[in-house]
């Protein structure tokens, strides 16, 4: 990763790549991760698809870099509140906003359908956002742990984010409606909480 | 509903409605939801599709019901143990056996994306599948509260849907392996226990 990032910042500038990378989002939105082709961002975007290859190197890559690039607010190991829940709340604050909850979820629900059947995808997932995004959160817990508000042991630790999915996916399939703000802060209190301060 | 069944109760024996079940899974499982044809189920089971369609209505409809069908295990209705951990556990034992939890829970997961773009198999799901679903897990959860074991306002009564599901779906994006009998036990003690004892 290192040197495709050392070899993309040494090329084009941060603007030209936030260009980039929010035609990338555009296109997701618009016809899906399978229909979209290298073909379209370079079109988009007025590159050459030689230039898109030697920079991001596969499409799995660029779409994994613009989906990191538009994860919106800041990084939920920068709230520190002082409180376990007074960090987790801002986490869903600013991680999930109303107004574009539905908008990220269906962005992330068709990449993750593509990320079943495209293992570099998955990887280039895994490695860019989500790895990242639990390591973010973990330090957030980690404070938690040295407050002495989470037992150090405690296995709920390594499951806040399989707690965190459930609440994002179950809207469609479990109550046939959008998740929400309000729903994710009932969560909170009603299942991360009770099972963190076991 | 009602008509459906009855009609379809009527013209063919249980026997023959367990075989097409399961030509329609075996399908599902080698082509998914989108490449699955009326014509192929027909063929497959040397019905005519005029039958198929006067039987069950659609395809969603068919499939919907197919994969009740082969929804494994009692009811968790039916398991008392006299604890919660023991209702909710032979639940897990019964729903989820490791030697085909991940060839259900790929089916599933196909079957889940194909609904996503699909309102009438998303409301043929919900109706035949999740909200009986939830309708015996509530049963279990009852017998819990009648025995004091959960508080009858406990807001977590209403989410253990959505924390199954978080289990159920993290495997490949948050851990990068399949889910397995085990892991699910483990969430049961760190999650769902603490939350609905609270």
């Amino acid at each position: 990763m290192t040197s495709v990032a050392t070899t993309r910042r040494s090329r084009i500038t941060p603007e030209r790549e936030a260009e980039l990378y929010d035609a990338v989002l555009d296109l997701l939105r618009e016809v899906g991760y399978d229909a979209l082709t290298m073909d379209a961002v370079a079109a988009a975007t007025h590159s050459s698809k030689a230039t898109l290859y030697r920079q991001w190197g596969s499409k799995p890559q660029l779409v994994a870099r613009a989906l990191k690039h538009g994860k919106p607010g800041p990084s939920c190991a920068v709230a520190d509140t002082g409180s376990l829940r007074g960090d987790l709340l801002e986490t869903v604050v600013h991680a999930f906003d109303d107004s574009r909850i539905e908008q990220d979820a269906a962005l992330m629900r068709g990449v993750g359908r593509a990320a079943h059947d495209n293992p570099e995808l998955l990887a280039a997932l895994r490695e860019l956002l989500i790895e990242p995004s639990i390591a973010e959160l973990r330090v957030l817990l980690d404070r938690a742990v040295a407050r002495g508000e989470i037992r150090p042991d405690n296995p709920a630790l390594d499951l806040v984010p399989h707690m965190f999915l459930g609440a994002l996916v179950s809207g469609e399939l479990i109550d046939g409606r959008q998740v929400t703000q309000e729903f994710l802060v009932t969560y909170l209190d009603a299942v991360l909480m009770p099972a963190l301060r076991a």
